[in-house]
This record gives C-alpha cells, structure tokens and sequence, in this order.
C-alpha cells in the first residue's frame, strides 16, 4: 500500500477569497475530491456503498499544514497515499503541489471513520474495499 | 402580503473571491437564508416540513441583477416580500442593500416550487404556511 | 459564432446540500468554470487580463431555470454559446447536462460586463478577445 | 487571555452536504467566522489592517477532531480563546458546541501567522492587536 494516487484540479473563482488566494477551508475540498476519486479509481462509489450496505466514510481527523497558497488558474496535483488500513478506520496521508513548479502547497494527514449510517456507530470496513485497495495500490 | 421581511447579514472571507469582492453565486446563499429566516419567523421550519410532510421547497427561476458588489466586513440587509403566491408555487421578490451607505447591491426574483419529495411531484402549499404568511406579513 | 463549446465536471459531495442533490447557488459555480475553461481554450487567461490590463469581467444579470437536479458522482456536461458580442458586454447561453442521460438539468442566460478595474467603469472587449473568440467558433 | 470570547451562528442548507449533516470542511468557516467577530470585538478590522499596514493573518496549521455533527437549523455556538501569543503567531484553541443540547461537536486549534502582505514575510503582531487581546479578554 505504498504506491501513491495521484489526480489533479483546476484553481477557479469560487475557490479564491478576498486575500487573493485560495481560502483556507477550501483546500480540504480538493482533497476530499481526491479521496472520492481514488475510492473510484478502486471501483468503489460513496454512493452506491450508502444505499445498498448503510455505510458510509466520516472524518474523524484533520491535521492541515498550510506550506504555500494555491492561485486562480494553478492546476494542483493531489498525491494520496493509505498510512494506516484499521478495522473500522483508515488514515491517509495526502499532499498537494502545485504542478507549475511542483512546490509543495498543504499536507493533510485525515483520519476516516466507516460507520453504519443506519446505527450510527463504527462498522468494520467491507473486505472488499480492503482488496480494492490492496490491489489497486501494491505491487 | 405588501409588508416586506428584513433580515441583515455579515460578509467573511469565505464569501469574497479573487476579485475582492462577494462571488457572484454566493448572493444566492444569503438570498436563501433570508427565505428561510423569512419561513422560521412565519413559524416554519423546513426540516420539520420534509420530515413530517415530505414537503420540501425547490427553486424553479432565478433572475438576478448585479448591481453593486458587497465587500468584506459588510453588514448586508436583505428585503424579502411574496409577490405571487400559487397554488404550488410562491414568487418571491428580494432585495438586497449594504448597510452602512444604504446603497442597493442586487435584486432577486425567485420562483419556488412546493414539491412531494416521496413522489417528486408538485404540491399544494400547506393552508398553515399559506395562514402565516398571511397572518404575518398583512396588516 | 455558433459552434458550441464543451466541458464536463463531476459532482463530489461538496457540491449538494441536505437534500440530496446539487444546492442551487452551486450550479453557477459549475457555469463559471465553464465560461473560465471556454476563454483559456481561446487562449485568454482572466489572471493576466486583470493584471496586464486591468480588464475584468463582471457578471450583471444571471436568469438561471432548473430543470433536473444534479446528485453526487454526476458527471455533468456544460454547453457554452455567446448569444450576443456587444461593445463592453458578453451574453452567454448555457446548458448544463447529466452525461449519463443526456438529462437537461439547468439553462442558464448570463450577461457579462468588461469593466476597467482602476476606474470601475465599461470598458471596450479587446480586440485579441474578440477575434479568439471568433476564430476559435467560427466555421 | 484565559476568558473566551463566545459567538453563536446558524446553520443553513449551504452548509450541508447530501450526508444530511454539516460538510466537514464547512466547519472551519465558521470558525473563521468566530475568530473575525474576535478581532472586531477587540476593534480590529483585518481589512483596515491589511489596507494601511499590509499586515494579513495566515493560517499555518489546523488540528480539527470532529466529535458530532453539526445539522441543518442548528444553532451553533463557538468559543474562541488565545492559547499562545508568539512575537509573530498566536495560537488559538476553539469549541463548537450544538445551542440546543450544548453537545460537543468539534474542536480545533489553529495557528496563525502575522504576515506582511507586500514582502510575504513574518511581521511582528502590532502592539495595538496585543493589547486589544489583553485588554479585552483578561480581568
């Protein structure tokens, strides 16, 4: 599980503040469009999962380094990688460049819960999406 | 219904873009509050509506003026009056002005649908929310 | 200046609201970007505009119909046409689509300012603009 | 600077996302939100600041655990207090609490650094922001 993901976006209006730059919450978005991708990329739908087994993925955790601001126009690459695979919680390790110059823009380290959303309570996570990571992302 | 409904809000960071000035889509955002805000002071709450009735409201047509630009730091007033009030639907009429110099910044009209959110079909506005719009908003 | 020009999106959970779907100030996120995407494919950057010759584009009226709503993991489709090339001013036809079913979910009509942002006021479209826009849609 | 500073906001159906709760990077909007009341309650206004001083404050750091979630008409409660006054950061800890059950739902601490805008350095926190701090939030 040590290869990494790897998608990337456009910078837009809408993701921009007053200060000229990206707004500070905004950057979790890109990486929650990067996890969702990389759940895709496993053949894996959030949706999909929430209606046919009541599960679904909550974050527990945020841990944002804020290293340098993306821009309107920048395209950011955002490289994803499974640090800890739990029971019933995964934590990943993200970080996003700017793909102009490959600077280092944020690093989020997130902690994700898989619960059944029927119960509310914590739900191990579906064998299958544990194989769909592992094959996906190991050698 | 001639009497209009004010309510005032405040302009952050996460409201403004690049340009300096509020994102032209996030108006909507304080436009809606204000509709809400409007339907919570009549004594409705729209959580409570879908949960019980499955009466939801949709947003059908939205015209817009652009008039002046609401900055950061500004205290905004929105002006809600019902201009039109079907049997499935409400038109509203909306204006919004900052504050501080009294100066208009845009002005809404927005035609809402009541819809059955089990059969996603129109529905006849409650005779309860009908009365307090009434009772409320009429000498 | 007929031809049609075309992106697509995808919708990821920060794009809908309580009620399922797309939240309706986040369908002109969608055209916005589409009207972004539609200058860079003419080889305009709105970033340099702003800086190299204080022109920037502001949008004076948006009339905006909802059709169909949009849900998470939609891959939407955004269909770009300038109805009207004036002096100072754009007016642009949009068509927002569900790739999946060629569903018609929302029609968007923007009129757009070229504006001076030193002195705030009208300001010609420059001709490079013009002719790109021209050139690039034009049999 | 042991006393918080305490400040109340509402929830809205922009804040939510098709999980039917709060979207998890909506959460550090509202604090945002609470952090700028702060600064206003002690007299200071970040856009004068950034106007006459080129003085801006950037995010550096966020550590969010999410415990409950926040749902759409909640009325939520945020308590802000400074934890750690550096020459050219101030680190601050700050609770989200649901009004109407007074539930925990998330708690972050941000660090923040005083920036001057035009070198995009580390600048010395003024001395009138320090004091306003004092002033204002201890006995």
């Amino acid at each position: 599980m040590n290869k990494n993901f790897s998608t990337s976006y456009r910078i837009y209006y809408e993701d921009t503040d007053a200060s000229g730059v990206v707004y500070y919450a905004n950057y979790l978005k890109f990486f929650e469009r990067a996890r969702t991708d990389f759940l895709r990329a496993c053949g894996i739908s959030q949706f999909t999962l929430a209606q046919t087994q009541s599960i679904i993925f909550m974050v527990r955790k945020c841990q944002i380094e804020y290293k340098n601001s993306a821009r309107l126009d920048d395209l950011i690459e955002i490289k994803t990688t499974v640090k800890k695979f739990g029971g019933a919680s995964i934590v990943m390790l993200q970080e996003m460049f700017r793909k102009d110059d490959a600077k280092l823009l944020n690093i989020l380290e997130v902690e994700i819960a898989c619960v059944n959303s029927k119960l509310m309570k914590p739900a191990k996570i579906p064998e299958a999406i544990k194989s769909a990571f592992t094959n996906e992302f190991n050698g």
